[in-house]
């Protein structure tokens, strides 16, 4: 298993800086996939108080931001780091902006649940299906923190190619909601309202293969966005 | 007005450095913003050689994220910028990031303009609505980058709370195409489109709003995200 090798640093102090600005990315990690876990049990089980805690808990994952993004200047001002430490504070930077985002697709899962609560009207469930779809992009979100914090460049590679399989899955579950928009008319608000949903998933889906793409430029200093994985993975694997 | 001023360096060749990478950025800008107006044109147009095009400057969008990324690392590795050019060398690393997201957005207005462009059935339109939110973003769009190239933190204030009304427009918009769709079964895949391209419009003021909060961050030395706008601006100003 290949993994990243941090630069010997001439101070002690510098090692420290670094390992607790990490240690903040994977408590942001952490606390940006309880929120993609309890966004889809809100809608699921139609839960306003859940969906409630999930706007709240995204104030935080900003303030999360915000902090190590702070972190990540100071780092660079004061110690300026090169090599693949400059790399790391780079990846850390552009990774929580990524996490940053995925909170605000929980978001939305909680304010959707908020309203289908308020709701009354008898509508068909498509829990199963959306069940189904989330339990597989949170699968990857895990794998991609997971890569994150191991720095495993393999892990990376098998996590990001799952991207494929979540936006096939999208697809189908739009286009059971546009047939079931066709079919009764009545049904309109509720699956454009599912769909919205699926599309945040698959979006999350996306910010984590993006993270698994900053632990290969990481590993391997070669910046693989918008290039073919599979061939990029035979190249360096 | 309030503007920017760099910090005096000790060489001129990193004066040279740092001009050259701002001035790609606003090339990558009107690369992006070019892609926007076509993608819109594309749809109204359902013109599908312009749709492609768009697909294809989106390559070239994604190249210029690379490069200009990989300049940035360079200029923090080897001039170990300090204070506000090291504030700016960060804000193009994102900025260049939201550019990217805004070439995508553009991309899916050219591939729905494609999908639409072969499709045969007689269906409502919704130019007028669309066209209008479409020429709100894309003023929104230049004057993000405008503020941008000045580093002209007014502009970026003002331009930021456009972004308010544009979520208004896009709301109603939605809710317009919502009311289609239940009252003819046949326009839902129409509608569905439709919204899907208000949504990308919608989401290109966003990342034009990140913008002038870059530019607030690199002028005020104040990370303005997630804020009260209208607070920041009285504290600020």
């Amino acid at each position: 298993m290949k993994k990243f090798n941090p630069e010997g640093h001439t101070t002690h102090q510098f090692d420290i800086e670094l390992n607790d600005v990490k240690h903040k990315v994977m408590n942001m990690g952490g606390l940006v996939e309880s929120m993609v876990d309890n966004g889809l049990e809100a809608l699921i089980n139609l839960d306003a108080e859940l969906g409630n805690q999930v706007s709240e808990d995204d104030h935080r994952a900003n303030q999360f931001e915000l902090d190590i993004d702070e972190d990540c200047t100071r780092i660079l001002a004061r110690r300026q780091p090169a090599a693949s430490d400059l790399r790391l504070v780079l990846t850390i930077i552009k990774t929580i902006s990524d996490l940053e985002r995925i909170g605000d697709e929980a978001e939305k899962l909680g304010r959707i649940s908020i309203k289908l609560a308020r709701g009354q009207d008898e509508v068909p469930s498509y829990h199963k299906d959306l069940r189904h779809l989330g339990e597989h992009v949170k699968i990857m979100l895990r794998e991609a923190l997971d890569a994150f914090t191991r720095m495993d460049v393999e892990a990376a590679f098998r996590t990001a190619a799952k991207d494929e399989a979540i936006d096939q899955e999208y697809a189908n579950f739009s286009r059971l909601m546009i047939s079931h928009m066709m079919e009764n008319p009545r049904y309109v608000s509720h699956a454009l309202d599912m769909s919205w949903c699926a599309r945040s998933l698959e979006r999350i889906a996306d910010h984590a293969c993006n993270i698994c793409e900053y632990v290969i430029y990481l590993v391997e200093g070669k910046d693989i966005r918008h290039a073919n994985l599979d061939e990029m993975r035979k190249k360096l694997l």
